[in-house]
């Protein structure tokens, strides 16, 4: 057909969807390669109508095999049992989004939540305890934060933790119906110790009992027989939208004895008169230390949620280049649903969305694992607190692409997608979730512009909306963005750009660098701007903040949309000349057109682009569509999905 | 708190509550309440952790108390064994929306589109053989139309039905596995007959045997036991994304033999020496006018639709004035989630859309009703065509909205809204297919689209993409909207508003009407100037297709918002003056200034919309979003969504 290019050679798009893999798949593509034989080997892909009792019992199976393959130990540090590659172990559960979501889910609770809080919040006693057994399975555990009535705001939960000097125990109580754990992942059914998190009350001697502020314990739920321990109610959350592997249930204690050295003593600890001790002076900054520690979980989140989109998205290319409909040359065969234009709109930009976002997610494992290796004594708190945010970012960014995706690819595929035999409907009831737990993502874009306009203030961190509002407010520095980027590759680009976007080429990286941090600038200057009217005593704050509210979030997504593109470019510029770098550079210049036509109101409105711009965008994400349409099939080729994984009934009848 | 508005007395929101009541429920009122009440008293809710065999049986006998309560018969004529009230039909169906999915659905398989082709298709003959059981559930009857290769292109369907002159019977086949009747509702387990949609062959005496198009015939599949008939091989979809007390199947022919009279000829009959003849000469028209006749289905599934969506709004909203999260003035109680600018944002332009889509949604109801309780010899073909069209961009609009509503009232629920306990999470797998069957909604936007372009002709359905075009580009009419409004209503409104929108105030009704019509005036002008291209010989008018079908799309939901606003316009102008006229105008004001803002890139781009406007819509959205926030549980009660519906675990602890 005259009006689609042709396909090149067979050998040429091998070569090209090799190549792209390769750089998707980046440091730990061994890593990648070893879990994607293992989803193919064990035909780990998610089952429709099994029972919640024998789905659980399967995922726990499957589970044993992936602790068999020595993944959750590379989780943990060689000093703890483990065998010390944190981005080998991230990059096996983002693995695990192409198999089954479910069991993703629970090693993530089983190894990132509960070990990582044993890890990162416990001491030498804590490991030596129970990494190796957790690792193992020998030990069952799960994460026992969120309750009934506080999940986003972790700092208000209700759950107690006393100290009872005379006994030298820990008293664990749920003072009151919301106070419950709800929704823990594993919970309902295997896990035999919980890490709570509590309100830590305890008194020095001579003063007064009081609240130190959320900490963790270690503390036993079942028997070895599975019943709830004196004092422990566990109840089950029951059939969800998705991840029917995942044992989500509640707990509720009453009045539980725990040992003193049930608490996870990192960064607090108490004597046995009940002296409260920690490095940390401020409540308020040890808690939100103790948080960041546990960022492990949000960047596995993130990474895991972007695998099911790509899936989703190959699955549902595939099958717009299998099924055909309509409207054929005349006489002629009917065309492929890919050849439609509105088509590729659907799929396209989120194909190309997706390499962005992957390459992005890579960076972040990288970054978490260079810091998760080296001495925690050499770690700057700056730099824990960065990842943080960037984390957040890359988990918001990375999950609502995913959920979009796999809606998209669902309906794209029509009757078909809707059976659970397709899996494109099961992925989507798995992927919901993944929006609200480990960090809702409203809360968490929320966060991320926090930490923007108070430039990553460690004070500012628990604040509540009016004194948060109130320190931005009395805050003199400037809040632009920094004049030099960061990168040096994105500093070069942008220097080779013109200064004003719109007489530069807008295929060009640096014009395109420069509309998003030019966006970014703008969004935080004016959010500042309109935060600072409660400098002034009479005015109230919390309703500035609230009228601000809707501008925070459009920073917070302006940011993580500008930090994929900068990782993208960069990643781009270190490869060498030919079609995988050349193909890239479409693949991100239809990122950047799809967004920027996204949002064309707000560039238009500020005059950050021009109306015949504007124009020339939407013909652009046409055209870029076009030029991606011949190479689509390469381009979920190059996802590496397991075959197995794509053996669905829809791509063969 | 200063920053939220006192909500009224008590008094006075049971009154606006009761009055916004009365004008969403409409003219059949009482059908709603009867339908509430049964909803209420036998507990029709969603069920988790049912098998399929379990649930499906549950729904068919739901189903029998439906039919006891007289509904179904409403859906036919007297003269067949109904009682006539069409629209009393539609209504009761849409309530079932507040109940289970799965009850409406397979209610609607059973009696709006099996019943439907029955009664539309057939003549005296098969509606004496087949109605009163039907209605009774006595004869229960799928709707075989999709195949596995063909869902939206319905012309192209390759099952066939032979006429064998020597039997006097027609044979069923699927010749080829994609001719496999697929996704069908009842087809699985329950059905013991078929209306099935086949290519019709057959010979004049002496002459070749040819096609004729697609016909349909009623064609019975299983025994008394439920075994398949001779030639009938039917088999299950199995689990799915939701509905799972609908039983979707599949169904093979292996030349199958029915007698002559199996055809439902209302429009077309074959002699018993294979003559065929029909009133209506062009086969292209033929199967478009029989089509027209099922227009029902998609008006019942956009009502029902849009009432699931209001269930899941008022979930939320219910929620969201009832948890609180973060954020409380300091040393206070923390804030509602509602309280939040951000959730409200999230939440309120939905129900305002609710609002104005439940009111469009009567208005077509109602026509349908005319309509189909006239006598047929007076029903002008083209008041069909226009119906058609305004039934298919109100599906495609109100399903959308409702699979959105849903997704975000789950994400605004957080972990509790996963849980099934509290229906987000059912209702979200539930309605993800009404936004691909009863006409996939991208087909049918872009159907909407070409019926404006071709101003309703007969003649262009049915015509491939390339003939369209063709068909388009030698009209030579002009493709403008009409000049005069053909509501008197609107027209007087737009009088008094000015001719430049700019100028008028956005709030005045007038202005807001010009606003969407005009918009849609340019799409559809620039739209016919695209297509025009395709007048020279040399053009490869498939390609001029493919390059505009997103221009189309556009002008598709461009004219879906502009006829949702013009039926609100009219049914708030007859109400009196008063707080439920006045809500309903701040209502429909969030309606509009959503909309623009959603929209904003094409407005400014195109000059409808200053940046200084532009700035006002977004400042806009936020002050209606403050001014509804008092009332929003009002706003919501207006649903009428029985009590026990909304019964669920999340809203008491």
């Amino acid at each position: 057909m005259g009006h689609i290019e042709q396909t090149p050679t067979e050998t040429t798009t091998a070569d090209l969807s090799a190549g792209l893999r390769a750089v998707l798949d980046g440091r730990w593509a061994a890593t990648r390669d070893r879990v994607r034989d293992h989803i193919q080997a064990k035909a780990l892909v998610p089952q429709a109508g099994l029972s919640l009792e024998d789905y659980r019992a399967r995922i726990l199976d499957q589970m044993r095999d992936i602790a068999a393959m020595g993944i959750p130990a590379e989780g943990f540090r060689k000093s703890e049992g483990g065998t010390g590659d944190p981005g080998s172990a991230v990059t096996s559960i983002e693995t695990l989004g192409y198999g089954d979501l479910s069991l993703m889910v629970k090693s993530g609770v089983q190894w990132g939540l509960f070990g990582g809080a044993i890890e990162n919040l416990g001491t030498q006693r804590h490991h030596d305890e129970y990494v190796r057994g957790l690792i193992d399975l020998d030990v069952l555990g799960c994460f026992a934060m969120t309750e009934t009535g506080h999940g986003s705001n972790v700092q208000a939960l209700e759950t107690t933790a006393t100290y009872l000097p005379e006994s030298q125990e820990f008293e664990i109580d749920s003072p009151a119906p919301s106070a419950r754990k709800d929704y823990i992942g594993g919970a309902a059914q295997h896990a035999r110790y919980a890490t709570v998190f509590a309100q830590l009350l305890t008194a020095a001697p001579g003063e007064e009992r009081r609240s130190y502020g959320v900490h963790c314990f270690v503390v036993p739920i079942r028997d070895a027989a599975g019943a709830d321990l004196p004092g422990v109610t566990t109840s089950d959350c029951g059939y969800k939208g998705g991840l029917p592997g995942v044992d989500n249930g509640r707990i509720l204690f009453d009045k539980v004895r725990v040992p003193r050295e049930a608490l996870l003593d990192r960064y607090a600890s108490v004597a046995t008169d009940g002296a409260y001790s920690s490095p940390i002076e401020s409540d308020n900054r040890r808690f939100f230390t103790m948080l960041g520690t546990l960022i492990r979980g949000r960047v596995t989140v993130g990474a895991a949620g972007g695998a099911a989109g790509r899936l989703a998205l190959a699955l549902a290319v595939r099958y717009a280049l299998f099924r055909r409909q309509f409207d054929g040359p005349d006489g002629g065969e009917e065309l492929l649903l890919l050849d439609y234009r509105a088509h590729q709109r659907r799929l396209l930009p989120l194909v190309a969305r997706s390499f962005a976002f992957a390459i992005a997610q890579n960076e972040v494992t990288a970054e978490l694992h260079e810091l998760q290796t080296r001495d925690p004594a050499d770690v700057d708190p700056d730099e824990i607190r960065r990842l943080e945010t960037k984390g957040a970012a890359i988990k918001v960014g990375h999950t609502d692409l995913a959920a979009r995706a796999i809606n998209e690819a669902r309906t794209a595929c029509g009757g078909a997608g809707y059976l659970d035999e397709n899996r494109l409907a099961l992925l989507r009831g798995d992927i919901d979730v993944f929006t609200t737990f480990e960090g809702d993502n409203t809360v968490l874009t929320q966060l991320v512009a926090k930490n923007l306009l108070t430039e990553y203030a460690h004070d500012a961190a628990g604040m509540n909306a009016a004194g948060w509002v109130r320190f931005v407010a009395k805050q003199a520095r400037d809040v632009t963005l920094e004049k030099t980027a960061a990168r040096q590759v994105v500093q070069t680009l942008l220097d080779d750009s013109g200064e004003k976007p719109e007489d530069s080429d807008l295929t060009h990286a640096g014009t395109q660098l420069r509309l998003l941090r030019n966006r970014e600038d703008h969004l935080k200057r004016t959010c500042a701007a309109r935060l600072r009217r409660a400098q002034d005593d009479d005015v109230d704050a919390l309703e500035v903040f609230t009228a601000t509210q809707d501008h925070m979030l459009t920073l917070g997504r302006a940011h993580i949309e500008r930090l994929v593109l900068e990782s993208m470019v960069e990643t781009i510029a270190a490869l060498d000349e030919g079609p995988v770098r050349d193909t890239l550079e479409t693949v991100r210049d239809l990122y950047v057109y799809s967004l920027l036509e996204q949002d064309l109101g707000w560039f238009l409105m500020h005059r950050h682009v021009s109306v015949e711009r504007a124009k020339a965008i939407r013909r652009g994400v046409n055209e870029l569509c076009g030029r991606l349409r011949p190479i689509a099939g390469d381009l979920v080729d190059a996802f590496g999905v397991p075959e197995v994984a794509l053996d669905v009934p829809m791509l063969s009848s």
